[in-house]
C-alpha cells in the first residue's frame, strides 16, 4: 500500500467510529431515558479523544507528506487528500483534553436544556452554556491564531468550509435592507386573504403515516433511514442508515409535517452521496449550508408552493376527515402567512431570515469578546424588537433557549440555514431551465427528473469540489443572492 | 497514580466503549433499517479491534504485575484486579484479525438470519452459520490449549466464570432422568383442568401499557432503562441505561407478557449493580448463570406464581375488557400448562430444560468434532424426537433457525438457561426463609422487600466473589438442584 492508500485505510477506521458517534448521538437525543446521560456523555468524550489521537498520529503528517509526492492521484484521491490534511491539521491545533472537555460539556449541557427550556429556568442554564461557551472560544481562539482567521470564521468554517463573514455579511446586509419592507407589503397584502383556521384532532400516529407516506414519494428511502421523534427535528444517523426526526402536536399537524419534509431533504441528500466514497471525507456532504440548501429546497422551494400544496390538500383531507379548513387556498395561505413570531422554527420563509442574521450577530459579538453570555437576554430582546418588534423580556424558554444548537456547541452553525436558503433559490432556479415541466411534475408527486437533477449536479459531487463549485457547474455562477429575493418577491409580492 | 490506579483509568476507557457497542449492538436489533446492517458490522468490529487493542496492549501485562504488588488492594480491588488480568490472558491468546472477524460475521449472520429464518431458509443460512462456527471454534481451540481445557468449557466459562461441563453434567442427568417422568404426571393431572381458550384482540398499545405498569410495580427504573419491540426478547444497554424487549401478537398477549417479567428480572439485576464500580470488570454481573436466575426468578417463581397471578387478573380484565376466558384459575392453568412444544422460548417451565439440554448435547458434540453444521438437521429432528416427541423435519423455522444464539456467535450460553433456573429456585427458597410473608406481599405486587434481598445478596456482589460463593453467603450452600425439583414438584405435582 502506497501513502495515500494507508491514509485511506486509517481514515476508514475513523469513519466507523463516526457512524459508532451518529447512531449514539442520534439515541441520545431520540431514545435514551434522562438517567442515562452522564454516562453517554463520557462514552462520547472517550470516543471522540481516541479518533483525535488517530488523526494527530504523528505517521499521518508523514503519510500526508509522503501522499502529496504522488503524481497519479485522481481528483477525487487529490481532494481527498486534502480533506484529510485539513481534518489533520484542525485536530493538532486542539490538544485532546479540550477535545474530550467540549463533548462531554456538550452532552452535559445539552441534557439540561431539555429540562431547563420547559421551566423557562435560565439561572440554572446559564452558568453551564458559560462553561461550554468558555470552552467552545477557547478552541476557536487557539485555531484562530494558526489559521490566522477571525474565531468566528474559525466557526463557520467548521461547517462550512470556504464560508467565511466576507462572503455572508454583504448576503445578510442585503437582506437586512430589503425583507422589513418586503414583509411590510406582505403583510399588508395578506390582510384581504380570506384565511380561516385550521382546527381538529390530529392524532399522532396518522400525522407519522402521513409523513411516511409524504417521505416515500419525494425519494426517501426507508431501507436506509428512520423517522423518529424528538424535542427538536434534526438529521443525523449516516449516508447508510438516516434517522430524521420531528415532533408531532396533536392540535396542529402543520408545523411536525413541513419538518419531515425539511428533514427529508437533508436525508434525500445523505442517500444521495457516493457510495464508493462514503467512508472518506471527500465522499461526505460539502457543507452545512449545501446541507440546508436540500433541505430548504424541498420545504421552501417545493413543499410551500402552489403546486406541492395542490397535490397535498386531498391527502390531509384523507387522513383528517374531520378537521377543518383544509382546503387547498386555506393550506396555502397558513404556509405563506407572514407573521412576525418567537420561535425561529416555526418563523415563515420572509422573517426567518431575521431570526437567523440576530443570532449571527449575537454569535460575532460573543467571539470578538464585544458582549458576554451574561449580556444575552438583554441582547437577546434588543434585536427581537429591532428586528420582529416583539418582546422576550424574562421569557427565555421562547428567547435565546429556545435553540439547542448552542447547547451542543455548534456557535457558527445558524448563517448556514440562510445561506442555504439562498443557495436552494439559486439551484431550483437553474433545476427549472432545464426540467421544463417542473411544476407540473411537483403538482402530481412525481419527483424523480429533480431528484436525478439533484444527484447528479449535487449529492454525488459531494466534498469533491467546493460549494462555490458546485454552484459554479450547476448553475453556471457562484452564489448570488437574486434568485432568492426573485422567489420571495414572486411568491409573496403579487 | 499507583499501577492499580492505573489498571483501573485504562478499565474506564475500555468500559466506555462497552458502553457504545451496547447501545448500537441494541439499535441494530431494534431499531435498524435493514440496509444500515453491513456498514453497522464493519463499525463495531473496529470498535472491538480497537478494545483488543488497548486490552493487549503491552503495558497491561506490566501493570498487572505490579498491581499484584501492592499489599493494602482492598478485597473489591483485588477481584477487579483479577477479572482485569481474566480480560488480559483471553484478549492476548486471540490475534485481532479473529475479534475483528468474529464481530463482522457474527452480525452478518445474525442479519441475515432475520431475514431467512421467516423464510424457512436453511440452504442459505447454513453457509453463513459454517463461517461463523469455524470463526468461533478456532478461537476456542486456542484458547482451550492455553488455558487447558476443553473448547466447549472455554465457551462456558465466557459467559459463566467458574462454570464448566464437570458442574453442569451432572445436574442435567439428574433432569433428564426426572424430567420426562414429572412431565407425563403432569400433563396426565392437566387432563383434568378445566381449561378454556383466552381469546381477543390484544392491541399493541394496549400491551405495552400494562407491561410498562408492570415493569414499574416490580420496581424497574424507567429513569435508567426502557422497553421496546425487537425479533427476540433481550435485556441490552448498560446498567445506567437498561433496554428491554419483547414482541407482541395481537391475538395473544400472554406470550409478550412473560417475555417483559422475565427480561425485568435482568433488567432489576443490572439497574441493582453498584454504581462505584460500574466501569469496572468487578462491577458488572457476575455470570449470564446468574443473569438468567434473576430473570427466571421474576418469571417463573413469582410472575407464573398463584400469588402472582392472583393479583394480574383483574389488571388483565381492565387492559382488555373484552377479551374472553380471563379469570384467575383461567390464566393460571395457561402459564403453567405443560406441553411440548418446538418453541424453546415459548415452551413451559417443564419441557423448557429439555431444550436448552439438547442444545448442550449438540454443542458439545460440534465442538468435540463428533458432528459438523451440516448433521444439524438430522440431528435436531432427532433430539426433538427423542426428548419431547416431536418431529422437526424439513421445519427449521421453528427447528434449528428458531434462536438468534448461534448467529450472534453465542455458543455455550445455552446452559445459562437451566443452570439460572436452578440457581432461582434456590435463590428464592433461602428469600422465602427471611421474608416470612413473601407469598402474600406477592399477591399484593409488594415486591420491595424481595428486591431489597436480591440487592443485596445478588446485584450488589456483582462480580466480587464467584457464583458459587453468593449462592453459599446467600443460601448457605452451593449450587443445589434439589431446590429446582422440590419447586417444579410442588408446582405441577398436586
Amino acid at each position: 500500500m502506497n501513502a495515500y492508500q494507508q491514509l485511506e485505510v486509517h481514515m476508514q477506521r475513523h469513519y466507523h467510529f463516526e457512524h459508532l458517534a451518529a447512531i449514539t448521538s442520534w439515541d441520545e437525543a431520540v431514545m435514551m431515558p434522562a438517567g442515562g446521560g452522564p454516562a453517554r456523555a463520557q462514552a462520547l468524550a472517550t470516543l471522540r479523544t481516541v479518533q483525535h489521537a488517530w488523526l494527530t498520529d504523528p505517521k499521518v503528517d508523514d503519510l500526508i507528506h509522503r501522499a502529496k509526492q504522488i503524481n497519479d492521484l485522481s481528483a477525487w484521491q487529490h481532494a481527498n487528500l486534502l480533506l484529510i490534511e485539513r481534518l489533520y491539521r484542525h485536530a493538532i491545533a486542539i490538544p485532546a483534553e479540550l477535545v474530550e472537555k467540549v463533548t462531554q460539556t456538550s452532552f452535559i449541557c445539552t441534557q439540561a436544556w431539555r429540562e431547563l427550556r420547559p421551566k423557562n429556568d435560565w439561572k440554572n442554564f446559564k452558568p453551564l452554556l458559560k462553561d461550554l461557551f468558555q470552552i467552545v472560544k477557547t478552541i476557536a481562539d487557539i485555531k484562530a491564531a494558526i489559521f490566522s482567521k477571525s474565531s468566528y470564521d474559525v466557526l463557520i468554517d467548521e461547517y462550512s468550509p470556504n464560508m467565511d463573514t466576507t462572503i455572508i455579511d454583504p448576503i445578510f446586509k442585503l437582506l437586512k435592507d430589503q425583507l422589513p419592507e418586503i414583509i411590510q407589503k406582505a403583510v399588508t397584502q395578506q390582510k384581504s386573504r380570506p384565511i380561516q383556521p385550521i382546527s381538529g384532532t390530529f392524532i399522532t400516529e396518522q400525522q407519522k403515516a402521513l409523513s411516511t407516506y409524504l417521505m416515500s414519494n419525494i425519494g426517501f428511502n426507508f431501507n436506509h433511514g428512520r423517522l423518529d421523534e424528538s424535542h427538536h427535528p434534526f438529521c443525523g444517523g449516516i449516508s447508510q442508515d438516516v434517522r430524521i426526526t420531528t415532533r408531532y402536536n396533536q392540535n396542529d399537524f402543520m408545523s411536525a409535517l413541513m419538518a419531515v419534509c425539511h428533514e427529508t431533504g437533508h436525508g434525500l441528500y445523505e442517500q444521495g452521496l457516493p457510495l464508493d466514497w462514503q467512508t472518506q471525507p471527500v465522499g461526505h456532504s460539502s457543507s452545512m449550508a449545501v446541507h440546508e440548501s436540500q433541505s430548504l429546497l424541498i420545504e421552501m422551494q417545493i413543499c410551500r408552493s402552489r403546486e406541492y400544496l395542490q397535490y397535498l390538500t386531498p391527502l390531509v383531507q384523507k387522513y383528517f376527515p374531520d378537521a377543518k379548513g383544509i382546503t387547498f387556498e386555506n393550506l396555502y395561505y397558513h404556509y405563506t402567512q407572514v407573521k412576525p413570531g418567537f420561535i425561529r422554527v416555526d418563523a415563515d420563509e420572509l422573517t426567518y431570515p431575521l431570526h437567523v442574521i440576530m443570532r449571527y450577530e449575537i454569535e460575532q459579538q460573543l467571539f470578538s469578546n464585544m458582549i458576554e453570555i451574561d449580556d444575552l437576554p438583554e441582547i437577546w430582546d434588543n434585536y427581537m424588537q429591532k428586528y420582529l418588534g416583539l418582546s422576550t423580556k424574562e421569557n427565555y424558554k421562547d428567547g435565546l433557549m429556545q435553540d439547542v444548537h448552542w447547547s451542543l456547541a455548534a456557535f457558527g452553525y445558524f448563517p448556514s440555514y440562510t445561506i442555504g436558503a439562498v443557495i436552494a433559490a439559486q439551484l431550483f432556479a437553474a433545476a427549472k431551465k432545464v426540467i421544463p415541466n417542473l411544476h407540473e411534475q411537483i403538482s402530481q408527486c412525481e419527483f424523480s427528473s429533480l431528484v436525478n437533477w439533484l444527484r447528479n449536479n449535487v449529492h454525488q459531487k459531494a466534498s469533491s469540489i467546493s460549494f462555490q463549485e458546485i454552484l459554479c457547474s450547476a448553475t453556471g455562477e457562484t452564489l448570488n443572492p437574486q434568485y432568492y429575493l426573485n422567489h420571495i418577491n414572486a411568491r409573496y409580492l403579487d
